[in-house]
């Protein structure tokens, strides 16, 4: 970081730029003027005049990566640091709510007794700020693709085999050429601060432990080369690209991401524009007055529209297939598409060369009603093998599938259809939400046993014994909607009851 | 409006006809003899003798055109001006209930929080009057098939493309040649004033603003002139036609509708008789004493069956295909039938040279059972391609589709299946209900912006861009009743818990 | 009757014989020795006990014919008519329960505001006794085939059509030859008398004003001349048969009802044993104590059964197909089938020469899982067409189905499906216990409302219109159960939710 | 039993040797040195601790044969008999709990108000031990495929035939060539004292009275030879075996129940190591300090599971195809692979000359998403058809399913699908559970009345006359998952209401 002086300022000083004509804020000791910046502000002009003129460090921190300021203003705006306590702390008055979450975290269940996936969300949900929890389990519209991708995976069936020998069972396998300790990555996903101090890097030292691989995603809020720094010697780390519309700061992050070792680059591409993702939005208006938020709106990106929209502004909707050769001339890592959602696009990925696609609907965060990824990861495995003679898993075209994966089961119909590993979100950001590193460590270790498990049971001692014949996916282009229920029928229909205990009888 | 003498009647001499035998009422200050027509009042003579010597003005308002009653009654009974302040009022009691309903209005959520076409419903519920919400939200028998209209959406899902450059996309099209700046019209709904007292001019107002078309209802409670003349120069508007028994009245309405510059008949063929809707005739009961109201009945039409069907004795029910004829000789408006329910019917109207259909249940208020648009819209196009070669979206013979629609992906699935455009009304209503013009206004921003994000999120740049491929409708034509639960089985599963906070663990 | 003398017996006398030794009870001011009856009768002793010795006529009414202990006792255990006002009377205390059905009886909706058959059920279950309400509304096991032959109407929909001239509609129509006013009729249901003091003379009387059809059934609690001599002259009338294993009984059952003029024979044939009907033995076991019940079971029929398979022990389990010539030799009365449900014994049945079918589960009271008429039906018109040529609806081989129908559409579903009627019970069962007579008439009305509504809708001015291209019913055969839920995922699912009033807001 | 001496040791001396270091318990007045086996013992050694030094035999009954712990320990270990008196009891608080527990179990209905399985399960639930419950009521993961197990039938509905002499019923059977009174079994269950002091004798004691067989599991809490001893002289009873990793014992374990006229082996497949059972686990954690049971497990068997993983430590993941061979040649008796989950399996089998296969997925405890029996029957039955040319049920070849049984209606589905006879576990565990050897009892009794009902309604004088044409079983393979719920939509629909009584609508 560079600084125009280092004088220090005072916090006198900084107290007195406190409004829209003059606004300085100080970030981790240091004084930024950031009164131009005001109005291209992601996430709106307001929440930085809340600390015009004083220390916003504690409410940058969940949302920035360290250096996101520093990169953002031209230098001759960074003032320099300030006197040490002089500065004025915008005091944070601890609410009944904050006091009554402070109390449900003192009283979350020892690790021990968190015995599935589903029990860390459980937790997190009443450990987190709501305004986390809101963005980390909003989905968009209607939230229907996004609880979709959950029940897909109930419309497959397993064919397990009997009578093989599974003394010894291997989960492991190879992920674009890299081993992992499992089909499983740990998937791109934004704002890690919001749920745990460390952020994505509870993510980087669980997947160092457990052998399994992390792709970095384009918004931590951890910079990219912290996450790298945290990485074990040799720990394989994938990267999540969002595409920037300025193509040389696209390059300057592709390169870097090589440069530091990273072994494949996702392009996400279902994200022209970020979701509506109204849950998210809705918490906004609770926490802020919503004619404030309108207003604020007007000049250009609308505030209003939670903290998903907040952070798009930087994403390319120009972004086109013919790009993907200027992608290859720029690194030689592999290179995949993350979001492809029919087999059209997948087939045009694998005629372009590409390594692989993600079947992904961005966990039902941008168009709701879209397939989940294992419906699609069918189609594309039908056509490919129909238009190009294709098998799958195949190790020069690989398929990936996330989205609503919640057991080892889960990942094994995916495998048992072709794909190669399958990326998991959300319950990672869960477990560390509810108990930081211990929690993914737990999570992965849940996982391993779950796998375990489940290879003794499906007769399959490794990966590759988990085939197609495994499943029964015949169900599973089925959407079903029920008839809608006839009220009155149903409200005179007089349900059937068991034998009773005598003394509640005796009540009735 | 002419009256038979210009001298002005006390308020005292009105007040002595205050019975059947002799049942004077004022109305917007003149005063009518309506002593004859008592029988002949499609809302029943019940209602008028509530109002007989008095001034049945607020009542009269929501329901009717102004120019209802100088159209219906003959000349000589219109008596003319009452002195000012000498008439009787109906004293209104504003009822604890009502009370309570004005504090529900004014703690309406700001219009910023509105996020969906769904939240106007969810505030119109909580702040219209019971009436109002009944004769808006009931439809038919057990409103299978209206909410069938919303469910068959969700049997379609979406194929969406990727790396298409979505940097400007544009939802703007033609209807009947006409240009809309989106793929939606406002359709034909009954009754504007029961929610607002400015009625369907708040229609007119907001589409004139967002370049959308609005379709004029026959039983609109503004006049249909009030309509015309509120809408901005070249604003382009259709009309709903319910066929009179008298066709001269018909000739007259359409001949002038066509005068006015209509651009579109939409020739109601769902209706010959107005449906049941229980909601709606319960809601009577509540208001009126239930004996009263059985013997008000015996005279004809029955006025226990709620608004609908008081205003619907001039339906003429005897309309057959003939009759097209007669329409093309009486206009040159492009004629559409609305209220197709087959693709045998669609082919008939195609044959006969007519420019389009709507693929319309009447908003589930007709027919139970009837299939939603949606599902017919489907079996038209297949059944048009193999019958006489037509493809979809056609210009020549234009689908459209209306009912349940409630988000921008529900329209561009329409779209996807070959219609032109999808009618929306109900959620309209609520808008104007629960906002005013200005719900209006945010209905219609909600949607632009909903198409602006699903377009880039399809990859489609336009309209033109939407096309079957990218929907998969293969499940629109199941109707799937589950089978009847096994209420002692369910009974005695116990179900899984989660993990638990400790101090619930400990009440438990 | 023939009593063995015309002494009066005393009271006093009658008092003397009150247990199982010597057991005298007193019904219609006659006295009759039953001591020996005692273990035959089908409702058990226990009943029968409690008025040994008094007048037991009100306990006999509700479920028994007038003529049924005449007919079943020997002359010689008449021992003639008591001296009035001596009998000791049972004090029937009149519980809290009792009181409150009282209390709901005056409460009851005027009959202007029931709209359709439904309400006529919700009523009924208020203000019926436990007994009946069990008695009438419960069916085979866990009440699947009960609920599915409601659900089964769900899967079949309307593809209605448009501008036929339907100003006159017609929806009558002949059932075995004779004229209905509407393809319905009144079918067999037992023991009416539970529900109201005039029991089936009420469907009788309605019927006639209507100009519907009643089958008058074998188990009615009024006799079977009660029912006819209530008759107008020309009323048409169907008799349903329980075979008993005495075929003399039999034939001169089915001669006397050819003698007073049943126009049909509906011979029962799903019914070799009556079902278990839970609910109905549950209300036993609340209403005596349970383990007198049991005790009482020993002797042969078991008590605990509840009333339906108290009044089974007459049917005749070996009825075999070579038993109808000797129907056709003992009656011209045209011979149905009531209980078919299946193809191959429909087929049989039209190649016998019968007249017809009745494709029916008894209601859902016999054999759980078996599948609805309606679906039956869709299979049985397949099948007779493909080996039979047949086409339906047939004159010389009419199909019929009952149960679970609801409303007109209900109705006209079967007819578009090939039935020529539809069978109506418990609908009307339920009319006459919350209205007596006049909810008969009120419920026929409904019907026929309906129907004048719905041929409109659907474009058929005549029953005949109603073909098979009317409806959709290509899911009949589905059977479809849900994947159980993940009640782990959807626990952590936190719901979408609309806009909020402020107030409301602020409470959450 | 052989003891070291037979000097009678002091409770004193033993209440000496109460730790870790030194650790003798008392069990049935015998002293034992378990010290050594602490870390062996695979329900973990703190339960054992709890009870060093004094008398466990309290704690070892309901979970132990009798001569578990002289079996386990080697002959050294055998300290001899306990001065009697002298013990320390552990005392046993009764909790608030336990005293409601009892309460309720003093308010059990009388045993003739049961009136199907599902009534024993709803009692069971309230009158057992929560660890038995949960012990006995668990299943894998979600318990999807437990729940499935009984939803598949809910997929095959009958085709019921009329007019054939059903006088008489028989439903008696063969089973392996042994006579059974109806096409049921008593499946293996583990640990039946969990539920019941006499544990599994209660089913013998039944088994024997209504003439169907018992499966004695490996797992029992009773010894193998007291079931043996408590059988009346011809009752037929089948073994059930895990397949230990040392295979003397398997041989000697088969050998003796060869030896003791076991008529049918069948060698459990699906279970090489024993499922997670969420419910369990979580109890255990109830049960006991969490923290203190995840140490425990740090050395082997994870003690944190539940009762299910503790006792499966010697069951052998390496069973393969060709142990097959081996089996026939140690015993005669006819080999059954109990666990067969896909045709492929089913064929093996029977090339290898086994005498059946039971279709079945260990009642939903071992692979989620596992299919059900009856599913997997219909795939058997057809492919092995397509194969080999087998017609099923089959005399040679046996296929038999279980899981999810509750009516007599499930098996007649089976039955007509192809299985020879059906396997029954909870309901019966659930009948001895809430009211001992009378309620197993009970059970089959009502099953008989169910058959002999069941086939009277089907129209089957026999088991062989129900054929697969009596079911439609063609949804079988259907699994359903409803698109998930438009909340929004739904929140805003107001639910048809039906007519009400005047007071309840006053109140509103």
């Amino acid at each position: 970081m560079s600084f125009t002086g280092d004088k220090r300022i005072s916090g006198k000083e900084v107290a007195q730029h406190n409004s829209r004509e003059s606004c300085w804020i100080v970030v981790h000791g240091n004084v930024y003027d950031v009164t131009e910046f005001l109005d291209e502000h992601p996430g709106g002009s307001k929440i930085i005049l809340k600390y015009a003129g004083k220390d916003a460090t504690q409410e940058y921190d969940p949302i920035h990566p360290p250096d996101a300021i520093t990169t953002n203003l031209p230098p001759q705006k960074h003032l320099g640091p300030v006197e040490p306590d002089t500065v004025q702390k915008v005091e944070i008055k601890i609410t009944d709510e904050e006091q009554a979450r402070q109390e449900r975290i003192s009283n979350r269940p020892a690790l021990d007794e968190i015995l599935n996936l589903h029990d860390f969300e459980a937790i997190a949900r009443q450990v987190m700020s709501e305004k986390a929890w809101a963005y980390y389990s909003s989905a968009a519209d209607d939230e229907i693709t996004n609880r979709e991708n959950h029940a897909a995976y109930h419309r497959v069936w397993f064919r397990p085999r009997i009578l093989r020998d599974v003394t010894k069972v291997d989960w492991s396998t190879t992920i674009l050429g890299q081993r992992s300790s499992m089909p499983v990555y740990i998937t791109a996903t934004a704002l890690g601060k919001l749920g745990h101090p460390d952020g994505e890097l509870n993510l980087t030292r669980a997947a160092a432990k457990h052998g399994v691989i992390q792709m970095i995603p384009t918004l931590a809020s951890c910079s990219f080369d912290e996450i790298i720094d945290a990485a074990q010697p040799g720990q394989v780390q994938f990267f999540q690209l969002y595409v920037n519309k300025d193509r040389n700061i696209t390059k300057r992050i592709v390169q870097h991401a090589e440069q530091r070792g990273i072994k494949g680059l996702f392009i996400t591409v279902d994200a022209p524009q970020l979701g509506r993702r109204e849950k998210d939005m809705r918490m906004k208006f609770e926490a802020e007055d919503p004619s404030e938020v309108s207003k604020a709106g007007s000049g250009g990106v609308d505030r209003s529209q939670g903290a998903a929209r907040a952070i798009s502004s930087f994403i390319d909707p120009g972004l086109k297939w013919c790009d993907l050769d200027w992608f290859k001339s720029i690194t030689k890592m592999p290179l995949i598409l993350k979001g492809v959602q029919c087999w059209e696009d997948a087939l045009q990925a694998y005629d372009l060369g590409l390594t692989g696609v993600v079947l992904s609907n961005h966990g039902g965060r941008q168009l709701d009603f879209a397939r989940s990824g294992l419906e699609v990861l069918v189609e594309v495995v039908d056509k490919l093998k129909e238009k190009r003679g294709l098998m799958f898993p195949n190790e020069k075209f690989q398929l990936f599938v996330d989205g609503g994966v919640r057991r080892a089961t889960d990942v094994l119909k995916a495998v048992a259809l072709g794909a190669t590993a399958v990326g998991v979100g959300r319950p990672f950001l869960y477990a560390f939400s509810a108990y930081g590193l211990e929690g993914v460590d737990k999570a992965l270790q849940i996982l391993q046993d779950e796998f375990e498990m489940n290879l003794r049971l499906l007769g399959a001692p490794t990966i590759k014994d988990i085939v197609s014949e495994m499943v029964d996916a015949s169900n599973i282009h089925s959407h079903v909607v029920a008839v809608p229920g006839d009220r009155l029928y149903e409200s005179n229909y007089e349900s059937m009851q068991h034998a009773q205990l005598r003394e509640v009888k005796a009540k009735m």
